[in-house]
């Protein structure tokens, strides 16, 4: 294969070299790095937040909406909490170096399977610089080195981020080459990036459809597809339909811009009229936007009509889409044809419904009586969060330092040859 | 995506309907369909060394190499064989449904891991039959649905294969389409196959490093790279010549042609001039073509000069490179630059320098005093084996029933809605 780019070159090589080191640095080096450098962003605030301004004029200038403004907006409030969030992955339990299980085989070889670092991470991300942080906290707890891509809008502020962690960092132990940020953030050096193979282990994409879409056509290197969620809720016919509508309102608008928020309603018809009138009413009153099936339209008439694109659709916004179905066989059929894998959940109080459900629904995250909004690494134990994983290989579900690791075999032996 | 090849679209909804079905097929219902599968080829021997015959006959014709034409040859020892590999892999235990933690949140959900299918499993293999109906029987006894494309010169035996398997399994209570096998092995075709998202959740090839390559490039679905394996064997200056001896001639001589054969010896230059002479002779008695660094060219003047080419090169044959190196610190740069990590091993009898070698080796399995040729599904005690991964993503090292599953978290709540 042959690269162009010898700056990318050069950064996966300083990775790869600074990999071997950070694979058996011991826990209280990382840690101690790791704190530096929480320390260090909070006493080089002023310099960040200038250098974000670089970034916010030029947003200005090219007429950003308010709302991506806001993602991309840095002051000494949200400076402190990428400082913090370091601390907290500090303060986690160092995954490298767990003994997984031993054997003895009729060999005689003793077959350990260890937790090792997966090597040099990529990430590709769009405009939220404090990802920058985030992201290089929990590659380098976990024994990795990491190379960023961030989204040109947030250039200045990220080179800024990385600047000093990479310095603060070093000074504390780590080798160099550990925290390595693309400056050159241009389309073709991004697609360039994503074919690093021989130097990036592991890609994992974090942004929208189009960003996580580009890096699946284009990578070439083994990817972690990440955050893609059409969930749905079904009302079964036995639910309790304060709890129902208690956990749709809370699924629907508590965060309707994340990926765990939920996207279509599946209802029971024996209970439709009964319930959707209520719940529907009080999520309009939270500005949320009703598209409903026929039969829905019908119990409900301020809803319009949905369309093919209404099921397959993740709004991230304040819309959802309602169908009316005839039965769990019915509501499972549905999320096999649109489900995206992520997380679904039914309302229900009859035993054999519940469990037909977790059984058959094919989903990173499946819920009884609970918000799909709980998928996430905090609510689920794991501390902290690199996102969250949308396919099946490797992880599945939110994904915590764990999930930044690969394993190795250590095999003991003394003189065996096979026969 | 545009799909032009409506052939493949058909097969792999046939296998993503069967897949929602096999997720939850009881144990005993695979089992027995193994079993019947298993009988089935044996009872249609004659047709499937018929159909065979074809094969070998168009190969005679192409001129291919007789090594080549014994790996595509079946005969009734052979399909005896081939079926009593399934049974085998029927005994195992299902690794479906297994639950691998449960945690109670401060939230009050109940939070449970669990083993379950990954899916619809790719694979694309070359030119022994076999593959087929192990490959098959592995996939369906994991509760997977698998799409099988074969090389062009194996296609009547693999058709004659596949049919019987589909035939019995089908019979015996497998969904329809779950067994899939792609017809039209042209290289369009195959690289279509490649990039069935939506369909395929994950692709493993099984072959050389061409097509592994071919698949790296090709692939957007999410792939598992086997089986490239440029091992080496690290005589450390404190090792047990004797014991090393028989290592060596083992990793190199038993079976050069597999991925866990060593291709490169490092030896510390403290005891090359004693232990070289020896190791080298009985090497090349048994065929081995030596190629020595200069200090290995001194010592045995027999050897040709190596190459860098030579540190590169997985031989898969009866030819080995030798290089003197300047302690464990020159082995272990040597290693890091030109391993495929897979298998490495270390001969020594000094306790720091065993650990050493475990801790910063990068491979799937770190062996000290035994043979590389170890690794290998059977010999690690899965009973099976699909492949051997050599990414750090999803599986590493040999992958049995296990790989070929992901995990879902299943949550029970109460009402649970997020704040």
């Amino acid at each position: 294969m042959i690269f162009v780019n010898e700056n990318l070159i050069a950064k996966g090589t300083a990775a790869k070299q600074a990999a071997r080191v950070l694979a058996t640095l011991p826990t209280d080096v990382k840690n101690n790095a790791l704190l530096a450098i929480a320390g260090g962003l909070v006493k080089n605030s002023d310099y960040i937040i200038s250098q974000n301004k670089k970034d916010l004029d030029l947003a200005k200038e090219k007429g950003m909406a308010s709302a991506m403004m806001d993602r991309l907006s840095l002051n000494q409030s949200r400076i402190e909490s990428m400082a913090e969030g370091i601390r907290q992955i500090a303060a986690l339990p160092d995954p490298v170096g767990e003994v997984l299980g031993m054997v003895k085989r009729p060999s005689g070889l003793v077959i350990g399977r260890t937790r090792v670092p997966l090597g040099v991470i990529g990430i590709i991300y769009e405009s939220r610089p404090n990802v920058t942080s985030d992201a290089a906290a929990l590659c380098i707890k976990a024994g990795n080195a990491v190379i960023l891509r961030g989204g040109s809008e947030a250039i200045n502020s990220n080179l800024a981020i990385a600047n000093i962690m990479r310095q603060e960092g070093e000074a504390a132990g780590l080798p160099k080459g550990s925290i390595n940020l693309i400056e050159d953030t241009s389309r073709e050096t991004a697609v360039e990036f994503m074919k690093l193979n021989g130097y990036v282990d592991v890609l994992i994409p974090r942004g929208g459809a189009g960003l996580i879409q580009s890096v699946i056509k284009n990578a070439t290197v083994p990817v972690i597809e990440t955050g893609t969620g059409n969930c749905h809720i079904y009302i079964e016919k036995t639910a309790d339909l304060n709890m129902a509508e208690n956990i749709v309102i809370n699924a629907k608008t508590s965060r309707p811009s994340v990926c765990n928020a939920t996207e279509t309603l599946l209802v029971d018809e024996e209970i439709a009229k009964k319930c959707l009138p209520g719940i529907l009413k009080a999520l309009s009153e939270k500005g949320v936007e009703i598209r409903g099936c026929e039969m829905t339209q019908k119990i409900y008439p301020n809803a319009k009509a949905a369309t093919e694109a209404d099921w397959e659709t993740e709004y991230n916004d304040y819309i959802l889409a309602v169908k009316v179905v005839d039965g769990i066989n019915a509501a499972l059929d549905h999320i096999a044809k649109y489900s995206t894998k992520h997380s679904e959940a039914i309302v229900t109080s009859d035993y054999s419904a519940s469990q037909k459900f977790l059984s058959e629904v094919d989903a990173a995250a499946v819920y009884v009586n609970a918000s799909t909004r709980f998928t996430d690494g905090f609510e689920f134990g794991f501390g902290a969060e690199i996102g969250i994983s949308t396919q099946k290989m490797h992880a599945r579900g939110p994904m915590g330092l764990s999930e930044l690791t690969t394993i190795k075999y250590i095999i003991y032996g003394n003189g065996q040859i096979r026969k």
